[in-house]
């Protein structure tokens, strides 16, 4: 069990790894044997930044039941895949840019997880449950109308801003059994459980690396519990994964051409 | 009016220009003034490889009312976006690969825009337009089964291979009247005009840019004219676009764990 953020030090990002209320600063990548730096900071004064730079992200939609009812949709057969642009990733404390034009946006809270070696077309979900590395806080932040004039997700869930990802990537947990939660100014919004997921999270590595290879850093957010709901510019937006830790941003009006 | 490619030189991947039969090797890379190497290789040897790594693909459907009309959808009221993940690319030759689990398999003829440099939320289709850097051809390879089982086109087009790229990205056409065809083994499939874009190229990079971040490098797949129809294992697909070039690849079966 270890938690890996990825912190400012003198101007470069460099990972680091969980010590107490520590920062052990690491030479290289989690997912390729880091060799420590001899060096700790502070966890509480330390400055994190989005702790991936995924080739891409996978996102999965209505892998609840719950929320698929509040949604008015069936539940899927099969995951509900959809790409968000890297360029949507922002990590902890970094402002969600609230575009005024285009009506409700909401929050959706997710275990996110993490690839941590090259995986493509596994023989079983086992297999592919081995690529797994770790688990991160997702807020998976959608203009509802847009995803709903458009059909496709791509613009809903693919605005600057849109992929706070953070605060660090924890390993050694059992992914079966975390709770998800998010907060909106400090009140519980949504609150669900990874044991509810309809398709678990070796399934849907095995389901999405059969049609594209993941790489690692790459992410596959599994999908929201039931709760989604608007936020509004002044807002503070909080995902919460059980031994990740707290994802948490500010929402502004985005400013300047709309 | 330039021609760029992406070259294998003594082990690197390096552009270089075109200059009648042969290509002058460049350093860096062409959306930041690159210098030239004061090297030149015949074309005809030469060994292309994808041009671009783009940091997102965006591709548009049914951008042309034929296309529409033969795949019996309504013309959209705005452009329909959708994502291709970066790990679908392949360069000139390249074989795209059949999974035969999922039935048909289909080309998709079209021009795609190459993005020079940063470009988030222009003010204008006219500002938009002066980050579009050249132009490149787009095979937007197509899993129509699985495409319209999952409603979102993520899958059905983001397979491995899905997504051939390339000769080269040219500079200086006029976007607006440009030919765009398909032959498979020799033969037309595809024959379309750029001018019977329902977007044309400088509202799409508003659009999209309005949305998320565009990057030198990334790809606006401008939507594919009628003719689309199945590859087969063993056939050779062409996509040319006029003033570009032509775009090569076999087709195989997916070996290996489906």
């Amino acid at each position: 069990m270890n938690r890996y953020y990825r912190v400012r030090d003198r101007g470069a990002a460099v990972w680091a790894r969980e010590e107490g209320d520590r920062l052990r600063l690491l030479e290289g990548n989690p997912f390729q044997s880091p060799r420590e730096r001899g060096e700790t900071i502070e966890k509480a004064g330390a400055h994190l930044v989005c702790p991936l730079h995924p080739s891409k992200i996978v996102a999965i939609g209505r892998n609840y039941k719950d929320h698929a009812a509040e949604r008015g949709k069936p539940v899927p057969k099969e995951p509900l895949v959809f790409l968000k642009p890297p360029s949507s990733l922002i990590g902890p404390g970094q402002p969600i840019r609230h575009p005024g034009w285009v009506g409700r946006v909401d929050h959706e809270a997710e275990l996110g997880l993490v690839i941590g070696r090259e995986v493509s077309r596994p023989p079983t979900p086992q297999e592919a449950a081995a690529a797994i590395f770790g688990a991160v806080c997702v807020n998976d932040v959608t203009a509802r109308e847009i995803q709903d004039k458009d059909v496709q997700f791509t613009r809903g869930k693919g605005f600057d801003t849109f992929c706070p990802v953070g605060p660090c990537v924890a390993t050694g947990l059992d992914l079966g059994a975390l709770q998800v939660e998010a907060r909106v100014n400090g009140s519980i919004r949504q609150r669900g459980n990874t044991r509810d997921l309809i398709f678990d999270p070796a399934y849907l590595v095995w389901y999405v690396a059969r049609v594209m290879t993941l790489l690692p850093g790459d992410i596959i957010s599994t999908g929201t519990p039931a709760g989604v709901g608007p936020l509004q510019p002044g807002d503070v937006v909080e995902v919460e994964v059980e031994g990740v830790g707290v994802l948490r941003n500010p929402v502004q009006s985005q400013e300047g051409p709309q």
